[in-house]
């Protein structure tokens, strides 16, 4: 199966959720911290306890590079817990000249194998091109951001009178001639949601920032299948690995899951209604 | 020394010229392929022979991600053979929400200890400040670059008229309260360069796109020196470091660096005239 397969077949079984590892030595249940690598037994016993209810799972690559080369291993380790049916994001949030690019995406599904990946737009086509070379794998190219930040160049109106994520979307559906890209889009920003969804055509759609950053899962999805899409995935980072600090955690979190994936069915049954 | 005043003290001595370490295990001469790591032995003689007449040194993450953990450790060793009093730039080209951020940042300043970074600008403040709290290092942010795409987002229009690229720069000035923040600014762009270089104020710019990619150093220099603005480094890559194949290339790398700077002082020199 290939990244638009894998996600499909997912959303067939009615699953969207995407569970973020963004495992910080910090904030993991403390009985952990005896394991030879802690980390990597966290998202293990995770892994273990939501792969069957989860669309996908987003590697936060910051979380691991604070302990460089070991964070590497332990990203490519955590890869080798994933069953091969789901989608797997390395959010690298990559993007360079055409040359560098070229590396950098050859570590990310070469040396990583990774299905999908998170890039940057700001430099434009050349920058993401060696990415999209890969037919196989999913580019899901920042959009608008769930962040306050968002707010200083992605909402700005060009002179055409568009915001520049709205360029963005427009640009990514041109480059999408081999059907692999993807967008990133904040679940913080409704509005701009509800506006801009016709412009996602055939884009499957990577939704941060429900939960710890504020956003709502059901609002979200109600906006997508109130469109008639199911191309997307709501990252659910914190508020879901974080949610019972006791010894108790997997099963929390694997309740918690399956809890997400009922309200998102009841927004669908409201709607059949 | 903070990163700035290192970079101050080798504009005082009238070098400007960043070595980028793009080193690619395709195009080092044949011979290092016997050494244990044929990658950081290349970088150990190039360093070796470029320290003195070197402003800074640029490490393309890329370059060494291909290579996953061993590629991150080939970082670490490299930065440890360069000489605390030159600049080392983590070309890393990173940029995430806040909470993100501040782990990539942690992963560059602290486990890393380079003295300096290249951003992406396009999430926001948020995305930037973790990097901007550090006060002592430096951080430059991608304003225009060198490459074609930067037609598609960073030259495009916004509604009052300026450049997005230019909405950048005036930004990046309103966040520099600490003095630690730069721009990226493509060799390859003299117009631009021109008509933008009074925005630049007290950033010291980063110029990438010299040589391979087409743009000229005396061309780059005569325009800052022009404007009396010494606060730039060219960086050069593939132009210099891989400008002989044999066995003999430490001296000629040595030598052609030599003629850059001297290139350098000769633009000054004809200003001065």
């Amino acid at each position: 199966m290939n990244a638009v397969e894998k996600l499909k077949s997912k959303f067939e079984q009615g699953l969207h959720i995407c569970i973020g590892l963004d495992t910080d030595l910090e904030k993991i249940p403390r009985y952990l911290l005896n394991s030879t690598n802690p980390v990597l037994e966290f998202n293990k016993i995770l892994i273990e306890n939501t792969l069957q209810n989860a669309a996908a799972y987003k590697i936060n690559f910051a979380f691991y590079e604070i302990n460089g080369s070991k964070g590497f291993d332990t990203i490519y380790q955590t890869l080798e817990l994933i069953p091969k049916d789901v989608l797997t994001i390395a959010d690298a949030k990559r993007g360079d000249i055409g040359n560098t690019s070229k590396m950098y995406a050859q570590s990310i599904f070469g040396y990583f194998n990774f299905d999908a990946v998170t890039l940057h737009p700001y430099m434009g086509f050349d920058s993401l091109s060696p990415f999209l070379e890969y037919q196989n794998k999913l580019n899901f190219i920042l959009a608008l951001t769930s962040n306050s930040g968002s707010f200083d160049f992605e909402k700005q109106k060009l002179s055409d009178g568009k915001f520049l994520y709205q360029r963005v979307i427009e640009k990514v559906n041109e480059w999408n001639s081999k059907q692999n890209c993807g967008i990133v889009f904040g679940a913080t920003n409704l509005d701009e949601l509800k506006e801009s969804i016709s412009s996602f055509c055939q884009l499957p759609v990577l939704l941060p920032g429900v939960g710890a950053q504020g956003g709502r899962l059901e609002d979200i999805a109600k906006i997508f299948f109130d469109n008639e899409n199911k191309n997307f995935i709501i990252n659910v980072s914190r508020a879901l690995i974080y949610c019972d600090s006791s010894e108790n955690f997997p099963s929390t979190i694997s309740r918690l899951l399956k809890e997400y994936n009922k309200s998102l069915i009841n927004v669908i049954n409201q709607k059949e209604l």
